[in-house]
């Protein structure tokens, strides 16, 4: 059983996103010692990661090294690993190293993962962007695709992606798409004829943007027509396929690709952290954000559910929330009276569609579409990265996307296959 | 058979890489079409991979996309694959695609790969830093091994890594990695003790740098000596293990991590080609850089080798090369007559040690060292990346990581495995 040397209250935050790195950075200036564990080396911007699937940015602009957030708080150590179990009354946290973690106060912040309903063929055959690794699959299947297509010449099959969901980033990824196709592909690649590729988006709702007014929707489903994405709304997904999407009708909507931009879920190793669970696995927390029953347990973010208030599974309710348990562990040692209960602070939506088109909903503002709403959407994003580097990188390469539009082509992909390499994979699949 | 449609004369390049994209560039304002072959869909600045095997930089910075050169010249067309075969009588390259290309000029510019000099063990047990997936091998190995060392605890063995080869590269490299020792560590890894973190450099030549003058050898080695680099001059690799390097007089040298800097050869493919090959199988030109009986057929940068007048293996000269080469066919197209032989301008070498560390010998200037010589170092690296997107990333992330010295220790790292996920690799190989 290992905790920090010192005598310090010892806080474990499970989980490096968006509401762990918020505890973090609050619990900068206190007198306690922080564990943070995380499965991953790096945090994601999960906001930007369809620019990295559409080859627009680097994976490198939109993580941040887990271990340098030392240099924000040094009573930070960090540990690479997954939670295996929770035993909440001997008050430790079991990662799969084998180590145990002895906590005084832990703050759950562990995200959620893609959700495919149970609908068939979905986890097989569709792609979801919610990951670094899941957007870098998205990017070479892609261009995989496109060079293929490329190499068969004139005979080509049509090219064609389909986007299920139509939230903010379904919305965005099917606006890059469409993008790349109108501006960048003719002189890319010049052997497919653009007519022959298409995006297609997939909605259940019979809108856009259902978490945003209904001038934005509207905006939203004009800007994307007017970039020659097809839109099917109030179309229920039945079943994926490596040749397409299954529609509620029984029509088959061909892909060579489907991305999954729809629903989030909780990882089922939660069912062994000893925690209750409500609706979508999502841990039960009270108004306080604590978790029901466990007074030294906090859960914040995605994962976390007060049935009395359901907050959005946005960035903003994570990072205030994280904001929010830290100052109430902080008040708690120094005998503080208790916080009044955590409130949410909607400061507001933004989703982008192209170059110069956006909406952005800012609270007390009045709601902006086209330039401004993009001069906004890019200011926050970019503003809300980690680091000066990640944010300066970051700037330079949207700023290349949009303002030599038109000039430059270049695009960052990986490795692809060759044809002879595709027919080998082929063979052994 | 494929050509292009027009009656223009069909100029087949086969590689992007300095040589290949500097004769592309050279033919984008004559009558000429142009394929351009590459078994990557990307062009790798090389100079600076080793910053992306030491996490400073995206391989997006110093890569860029092959299709996008069709912005430079609307007249080249692009060819993912493998060159299996070519047929000099028939005038024909065959692709792995099954596509035969002919050609009316040809110009071979694929470039080498790491020579391991038939050392036992080097093959399977060192990583060479010669391509974009070489760096992020490396940089996995680099930060698991650390990231292992550091959950194992106070009892952590030592972390040792092995640089073979003092020429730039290896320089370069072993620099970077004490810099990275000696600052970064101690905030993002306080759990490994800096003295035992090793970086040794092992060199068969009794100095570093052995292509450059005294003075910039004699700086390069008190630089690394100052940074703690423990250098092995006059050391001959007799094999590599897993655990390490058996250097010549039996002594191994501990290492979980080796890096290969030491030499390049010709891919053995080039042997189907029906070219002459000599000294490291590197194609033989005449002194216009024409493959020797071949009239229609050149060879440029690394892969070329004129025997009586024997280039060094570096960018200048295939640059130079590739473009001397596009004046000679089109001058021979235009019934001009022929240009006189090849003539390499030595516009100097460049290496850098650390922060505001480095050797510049620049022709007619004299030798630079320390701050000039890096700024000059930084510039005309930065300046000869392809496209003001991967040159303004790159000034960013050079930047941020020169400028901000100890204030940020942000590392660029992609999914680094879990213990268990370790446990589990090793008991599957």
């Amino acid at each position: 059983m290992t905790a920090p040397h010192g005598q310090r209250p010892h806080v474990v935050i499970v989980g490096g996103g968006f509401g762990g790195l918020s505890a973090v950075r609050a619990l900068r200036r206190h007198d306690v010692d922080v564990t943070l564990v995380d499965k991953r080396a790096y945090n994601t911007f999960q906001p930007l990661l369809y620019q990295v699937a559409t080859a627009t940015l680097n994976p490198g602009d939109v993580t941040y090294f887990q271990r340098a957030v030392r240099a924000v708080n040094p009573h930070v150590r960090f540990r690479l690993g997954e939670v295996v179990r929770m035993d909440h009354a001997a008050r430790t946290v079991s990662l799969d190293s084998g180590e145990d973690l002895a906590y005084d106060h832990l703050i759950i912040a562990a995200g959620v993962t893609a959700n495919f309903f149970g609908i068939p063929g979905a986890e097989d055959n569709a792609l979801p962007i919610y990951t670094r690794d899941g957007a870098l699959d998205v990017r070479t299947r892609l261009f995989t695709g496109l060079e293929a297509a490329a190499t068969e010449g004139d005979e080509h099959g049509d090219v064609r992606v389909v986007v299920v969901g139509g939230g903010a980033t379904g919305v965005e990824t099917a606006g890059a798409l469409a993008e790349m196709r109108n501006h960048d592909l003719q002189v890319t690649y010049p052997e497919l004829d653009p007519q022959r590729t298409h995006v297609t988006l997939v909605e259940m709702a019979p809108v856009l943007l259902g978490a945003f007014h209904e001038g934005s929707q509207a905006y939203a489903k004009a800007s994307l027509e007017k970039r020659g994405v097809d839109l099917r709304l109030g179309t229920k997904v039945a079943e994926v396929r490596p040749d397409g999407v299954v529609v509620g009708d029984g029509e088959l909507i061909p892909a060579g690709l489907v991305i999954w931009a729809s629903g989030i879920a909780v990882s089922s190793s939660v069912a062994d952290w000893g925690v209750p669970q409500g609706k979508g696995g999502r841990i039960l927390v009270d108004d306080h954000l604590r978790v029901q029953g466990l007074p030294d347990v906090y859960a914040v973010g995605d994962i976390a559910l007060d049935e009395g208030n359901a907050l959005p599974q946005l960035a903003q309710p994570a990072l205030q929330g994280g904001k929010y348990v830290a100052k109430q562990i902080v008040a708690g040692l120094a005998g503080a009276p208790e916080l009044p209960p955590f409130r949410y602070r909607d400061k507001g939506s933004l989703a982008t569609i192209g170059r110069s088109a956006a909406v952005a909903e800012i609270s007390h503002l009045p709601d902006l579409k086209g330039f401004p709403a993009w001069a906004v959407w890019t200011g926050v994003h970019v503003f809300s990265l980690l680091g000066n580097r990640n944010r300066a990188a970051t700037m330079v390469n949207l700023t290349a996307k949009y303002a030599f539009w038109n000039k430059s082509h270049n695009a960052i992909v990986g490795d692809l296959p060759t044809v002879r390499e595709r027919a080998r994979q082929r063979r052994a699949s």
